[in-house]
C-alpha cells in the first residue's frame, strides 16, 4: 500500500527553479541564478570571536535550551539594531526570533492562515512564500507591481474585492523585482491597512543592502506616524542576507496577541532557534562590527550592480528593459522582443544555459497571471570580470 | 476588529505546565520539573573545538546557506553513529537533518496528516508531540503502557479499530514515562506494522542514555530483520540529550517518498538547519570525543536515578508505585493512596511546590483518558545532595 500524504501537499509542486539548478554544476557555467549574499563577505573572524565569547561568558545558556521567544540578549540587540534603523519603539519582549525569516512566514502561515483564506502578495514576489502559504492552504492574489514596488491603487482595489487574511509585502529591494517602494506609496499602505482593517506584512531582508542613500524608512519604522497601524503590521527581519545566512537567525515583530499565538506554533516547529547560533549573533552585534561589515558588503554588491547594469544596457541594448537597482541581490528585467530577439523568459533560460551563463526566468516568481517576458539576475556572488563575461554571454544568447 | 486566527489553533490550549514553571522561580525550590540535561554535563571544549575547526576548514560552508536535506559530511556521521548503534545500513542520503527532534516531529505532522486523520500515540506521551500533531488536526488514540512500555496486545487492537495515519512510539526510556519496550514487543510492533500496512514513527531522543546494559535494537536496527517493516517505519534522532540541545540539531530517517516530501516542507519551514550548528555537529563527531561523553552522562545519570529510587522507596514506601528507570531522565511514579495518601497528581504537586520541591503531574501527558495518580520526577539536573533532600520534602508533602 503506498503511503497516503496530507491533502495540504497537494496544493504545491516542486519548483521549476530546482530543475534549472541541477544545470548549475555544468562546468564553466557562470552563475546569476543564486539568490544568496557571498561567502567572501562573511567576517569570519568576528564570527569566531563572537561564537567563543558566548561559550566563555555562558556555555551553559549557549548550549542549553531556551526560551521559544528567543535568547534574552539576542532580543536585546536586536531591539537595538532595529532602533538604529529608525523602529525607535520596539522593546526586545515586541520581538521573537525566528529559524531565519523563512521561519517566521512558517509561522505567520500557521498562525493565520485557514485553508481557503485570501493573501495578497506581489506579482512577482519571493517564490518559497508562495509555496510556504499554499501549504496551509491560502488562495493567492497576486498584485502588480512596477519599477516603485506594487501599485498601491491596484492593491487597494485588490483589498477592498478580496478582504484578504493579510497582504504581504517585500517593500525594500525586493526578491525577485529589486524594487524600492516609494516613501508616499509606503504611506498609503498603512493608511489603506487601517482604512481596510488588513493586516500587513513586511518582510525585510534586504533593506540594509542599499547602495546609495539610505532608502526610505520602513512601514515598521512609518507607522509611528500612521495612528492605527502599528497594530496591523508584521515585520520580518533577517542577518542572513548581512551577516550570515547559515546561522539561520531572522525575528518577527507583530502585534502582541499575534506574537503570542506565533510563538505557541514555534514551541511545536521547533522548540527554539539554536542558542549557539543566538549567542553567536548577540555577541557579534555587541561588539559593534555590524556597521564596518554592512559598509564593505553595501559597497562591494554596489560596485557589481553598478557593473551588471552598465553591461547589460551596453550588451543587450533595447531588447531588455529594467530599473537600476538601488540596492539588494537583484536585476529584474524583461525582455522586449526589439529587434525580433527573444522574448521569453524561459526560452531565453536555456538559450542562455547553452552559452554559459544561467539565471532564473520570471515566470515562477508570479503566483497568477506570470509575465513570461521576465527574468531575475543576481549579481551579488559574482566578481566584476565574470560579470562582464556573462553578460556578454547573455547577448551571444539573445 | 480583532485579528481572526486560524482554525487549527482551537485545537490546543496552552500548556497547564507552562503555568507550573512559573512558579519554578520562587527561591530555594528543588526542581525535578524539568525534561532537559544537566548544563554541568556539556563538553563546552569539545564544542569550542569543533565549531573553530569548521569556521578553520570551510568558513564559506559553514555559514552559507545549505542543503535542506543538510550539510552532506554531519549526514556522514549521522549515518556513522546511528550504524554504530546498530541501524547498520543507513546510507547518509536516507536521512535528513533537522531543527532538533522537535521539527522531525513537526515536518511529520506536516506531510502525513490531514484534518481528522487518527494517530495512535502512547498513554502518556510526550507533551508537545500532543500538540504538534492536534495543531495539523490530528485525532488522538491513547494506547496504554506498563512498565515495559506500550502494550502490543492493546495496540493492535486500536490499529485494527482505528487504521491511523501512523503510531507514534518513544520506544526506548519514553518521555514520561521512562519505560523501555521488551525486545519482544518491539519484534511485535513491526511485525503488526507489516501486517496491518501502518506507519510507525519512533522517537529516540534518550536511547544513548542507559545505565546498565545497552538496551534491545531500536526498532530501526530489529527492522532489517522484519520483512518490510522499513518502508513502514519512521526513525527520529537527536544530540539534545546527549550532546547539547542548543544546536537544535535532529535527524529523521523514513522511507524515501515520505522523506522527499518532509524535504520539501522543511524548505518552507526554516530553509534548512543552521549550517554552523551542523558543521559543528559534524566536527564534533568526526574529532570521536562522543563515546567519553557519553560514558559521562550515563554514568552521572545513573548514580542519580539510583539515588532518587533508592530514595522514594525509602521515604514514600508504598505510597508510590514505580518501575526504576533502565535509563533516560524520568522517574515515572503513581500515587497508591496507601495510608490515606494524597491520590491525585495535581494535588501532590501543589503541595509539594508549597514543601519547596517540584515535578510536573501526569494528566497533561496522556491526550484522552489521564491518570490522575500520575506524577514526573526528573533526576538530571538535581546533584545527589538535593535529589534526597527534594524528596524528603516530598515525602512532607504527602
Amino acid at each position: 500500500m503506498p503511503l497516503q500524504f496530507a491533502d495540504r501537499l497537494n496544493n504545491v509542486e516542486t519548483s521549476a527553479i530546482r530543475e534549472l539548478f541541477k544545470l548549475l554544476g555544468k562546468p564553466g557555467i557562470i552563475s546569476f541564478a543564486g539568490g544568496f549574499p557571498d561567502s567572501a563577505m562573511f567576517d569570519v573572524d568576528g564570527i569566531r570571536e563572537a561564537s567563543n565569547a558566548a561559550l566563555a561568558q555562558d556555555p551553559g545558556a549557549a548550549l542549553q535550551y531556551g526560551a521559544t521567544e528567543g535568547f534574552g540578549p539576542l532580543r536585546e540587540q536586536l531591539a537595538h539594531f532595529m532602533a538604529q534603523k529608525g523602529a525607535k519603539d520596539v522593546a526586545a519582549d515586541q520581538l521573537i526570533v525566528t529559524t531565519g525569516s523563512q521561519q517566521a512566514l512558517d509561522l505567520i502561515g500557521k498562525t493565520m492562515i485557514s485553508p481557503g483564506d485570501k493573501v495578497i502578495v506581489e506579482g512577482p514576489t519571493f517564490l518559497a512564500t508562495i509555496q510556504c502559504f499554499r501549504l496551509y492552504g491560502a488562495e493567492l492574489i497576486s498584485a502588480p507591481v512596477d519599477g516603485h514596488g506594487v501599485k498601491t491603487d491596484e492593491l487597494e482595489k485588490l483589498i477592498a474585492e478580496h478582504k484578504p487574511k493579510f497582504v504581504y509585502l517585500i517593500p525594500t529591494f525586493g526578491n525577485p523585482s529589486g524594487a524600492l517602494l516609494s516613501a508616499e506609496r509606503r504611506q498609503q499602505v498603512l493608511e489603506m491597512a487601517v482604512k481596510h482593517q488588513t493586516l500587513i506584512v513586511e518582510d525585510d531582508p534586504y533593506g540594509d543592502l542599499y547602495f546609495g542613500e539610505a532608502p526610505p524608512p520602513s512601514l515598521l519604522a512609518m507607522s509611528a506616524s500612521v495612528p492605527g497601524s502599528r497594530e496591523l503590521l508584521v515585520h520580518c527581519g533577517s542577518l542572513s542576507k548581512v551577516l550570515s545566512p547559515g546561522l539561520r537567525v531572522g525575528w518577527m515583530i507583530a502585534p502582541a496577541e499575534l506574537l503570542a499565538r506565533a510563538t505557541m506554533c514555534k514551541q511545536f516547529s521547533d522548540a527554539h532557534t539554536s542558542t549557539f547560533a543566538q549567542a553567536t549573533a548577540a555577541q557579534y552585534l555587541k561588539a559593534g562590527r555590524m556597521p564596518a561589515t554592512l559598509d564593505k558588503v553595501r559597497s562591494v554588491y554596489a560596485q557589481r550592480a553598478q557593473t551588471m547594469g552598465d553591461a547589460l544596457r551596453r550588451e543587450l541594448g533595447d531588447a531588455v528593459d529594467f530599473v537600476q537597482p538601488q540596492g539588494g541581490l537583484f536585476v529584474w528585467a524583461r525582455l522586449t522582443g526589439a529587434g525580433g530577439k527573444v522574448a521569453d523568459g524561459n526560452a531565453f533560460a536555456k538559450r542562455a544555459i547553452d552559452n554559459g551563463v544561467a539565471f532564473v526566468p520570471g515566470t515562477p516568481f508570479f503566483c497568477a497571471n506570470p509575465d513570461h517576458a521576465t527574468f531575475r539576475l543576481s549579481f551579488a556572488t559574482v566578481g566584476e570580470d565574470k560579470i562582464l563575461d556573462g553578460v556578454a554571454r547573455l547577448a551571444k544568447a539573445l
